[in-house]
């Protein structure tokens, strides 16, 4: 069963684009705004088989504008993460348009514009609900994700620290810096003020794309590096594309413009306001000094959303944690490993993270 | 005279609010594009007095967004421009509400959405006429500005060398880069996209104050750094903002909302064409090469919109020049001296210049 055709069609968040997928139910799910999502589903993909003893899961989950899908190339018999070794579970966000999300739920239903204000906490305690009472699974290896997905990493290693054992919170920050909310209000923006976005009430997604459009504008802006643009260096055609045109109409246009814009919004949102220290009062410190598991944070190196120095600062206040900055033309899209050294310097952090003991 | 009423009012560009200056008749002037602009008067203000050798002048023309005024903190007694030593001449930007623009144009002459494309190469043929025809000046001390000032001084250097003695581009580049290109048109964007900017064709600037806001709200993301938004730093609180809300509205979109939208998307079209080498058939090599002044280029460390490697990488094509970057967290805006180190940092380096004997 999947969620394609419970409100909006949509070919993009369809098993066909996304591969075969499982639904968790997670029934009437109360979130941390005391909202509730009425039979909400958790999306999922597994790699790998659980062994006897449940100790060898990793759970994997996604940036902003992703699913499950995009991070399954760092998921193979000849990465860090095997799936001979591992059992690996990849989640997808609530909003994220496989889970339970605006577009795929009935405006009656609390769809589309109605759809309530998650945030990272929420996706957590869902995420928990799988891993223990679907698989029965205790502890965790590894936890690991880029961007988004280090929000979450971070959210589970200092909710749940007995659980996690390793964490990889990669190109991400455990708190959202004021920088990052004014980057994310602007690109909010950039679809909310689009007439066709109609307050989130529209027929179809493809036509808010004036507003999508401004979306992956902005985002050709911050997401790479202004060295990455240099006129002499050409990195786009190491990456394929023949100019900065075919980079914004084939990269960044291409990516945006297929999705649902309430999807973008409804995790826009969860983005901009996470924040681990709302475990402990506001005190971040306090909040990341919980965290058992032994960390690695990976910023990269020319990230404009994520400068080291943010990343170094949180580093310093996890206990049993190293700095391991990756460099990169990319920016904060290194992830995408479009250059091959980039996936290898980030597989090869994974692979010294796995064979720590802890 | 100015040209205060020539056709929409906007209290802004006024003498009222910027001071007395002057306005100098290009006559029927034709631009590099082979337009015309007909009765085309370039604004300025001096400071001090041409000695009789004519050989004190220092030229001072202004950034995006910015008129005379803008500069004018760089000038005093205890500065190293000191207008009891230096006659400063400080130009306005054709476009930019002060000189002849879209919005003192009448629509039939050109004016509002019927303006001409300008370049940058336009504005200093202008000031050329201005400082030869008007003064008999034949070299000139200093040139130096910032950002797009950065522009106009290298077309200085690189159009009139045998006239440019000294030289100091500060945070700006000679040849517009592709990162810059589109930040320059996800601004633009947010405001050609506001239904109220009706092509250039409106009644009231004010009336386009969805765009205008979202226009500043794209600044506010590249135009300081993020670590000055560092939610523990706090550098706002030092600046004397309360938060981050309180310097969107009382510093980034007090900025913007009294300017007129054509006369921005005018100077913003500028910049973004922004290239010496068209003084040398495309190669910047070259055109930098035929740098004569003595230069200092002047990145301000944490600037996102034109890196320090971006500016080296152009100071290591002028033969007579020094790389002086200067350390601030207000990024692009450190000009602003609102930190008062940063102005001391920028005045000392131009003290530096004017001393070096050429």
């Amino acid at each position: 069963m999947t969620l394609e055709n419970r409100h909006l069609e949509n070919e993009y968040y369809t098993q066909a684009e996304h591969g075969d997928y499982e639904l968790f139910d997670l029934g009437d799910f109360e979130l941390a705004s005391g909202q509730r999502i009425p039979d909400c589903k958790l999306a999922y993909q597994t790699h790998g088989k659980l062994n006897q003893k449940k100790d060898n899961a990793i759970v994997f989950p996604h940036m902003y504008s992703g699913t499950h899908r995009d991070m399954e190339m760092y998921v193979g018999e000849d990465m860090a993460i095997d799936p001979k070794e591992y059992f690996v579970i990849m989640p997808n966000q609530l909003g994220n348009g496989l889970s339970t999300s605006p577009h795929n739920t009935p405006p009656q239903d609390g769809g589309m514009g109605n759809f309530p204000d998650v945030n990272i906490e929420d996706d957590i305690r869902a995420q928990h609900k799988l891993v223990t009472e679907e698989f029965g699974i205790e502890e965790i290896e590894l936890v690991l994700g880029w961007s988004m997905g280090a929000q979450q990493t971070y959210e589970w290693a200092v909710r749940y620290p007995e659980m996690v054992k390793r964490a990889a919170p990669i190109a991400g920050t455990a708190k959202v810096t004021p920088h990052d909310r004014l980057f994310i209000d602007a690109h909010m923006e950039a679809i909310r003020s689009d007439p066709a976005w109609n307050d989130g009430f529209y027929d179809d997604p493809h036509a808010v794309i004036t507003g999508l459009k401004r979306h992956a504008q902005i985002w050709s802006v911050m997401g790479l590096c202004t060295q990455f643009y240099h006129y002499e260096e050409r990195a786009w055609e190491q990456a394929g594309f023949t100019s900065v045109e075919d980079l914004m109409a084939n990269f960044w246009e291409d990516w945006f413009l297929r999705m649902d814009p309430n999807d973008l919004l409804a995790m826009a949102k969860k983005w901009q306001h996470g924040d681990v220290s709302r475990n402990t009062d506001g005190d971040l410190e306090a909040a990341l000094g919980r965290i058992e598991a032994k960390t690695f944070v990976m910023p990269f190196e020319e990230d404009m959303f994520f400068p080291v120095s943010d990343c170094a600062h949180e580093e310093s206040m996890i206990p049993d944690s190293e700095l391991r900055p990756i460099p990169s033309l990319w920016g904060h899209f290194a992830m995408f490993g479009i250059f091959e050294e980039d996936k290898q310097a980030i597989d090869d952090n994974i692979r010294d993270l796995l064979e720590t003991p802890v």
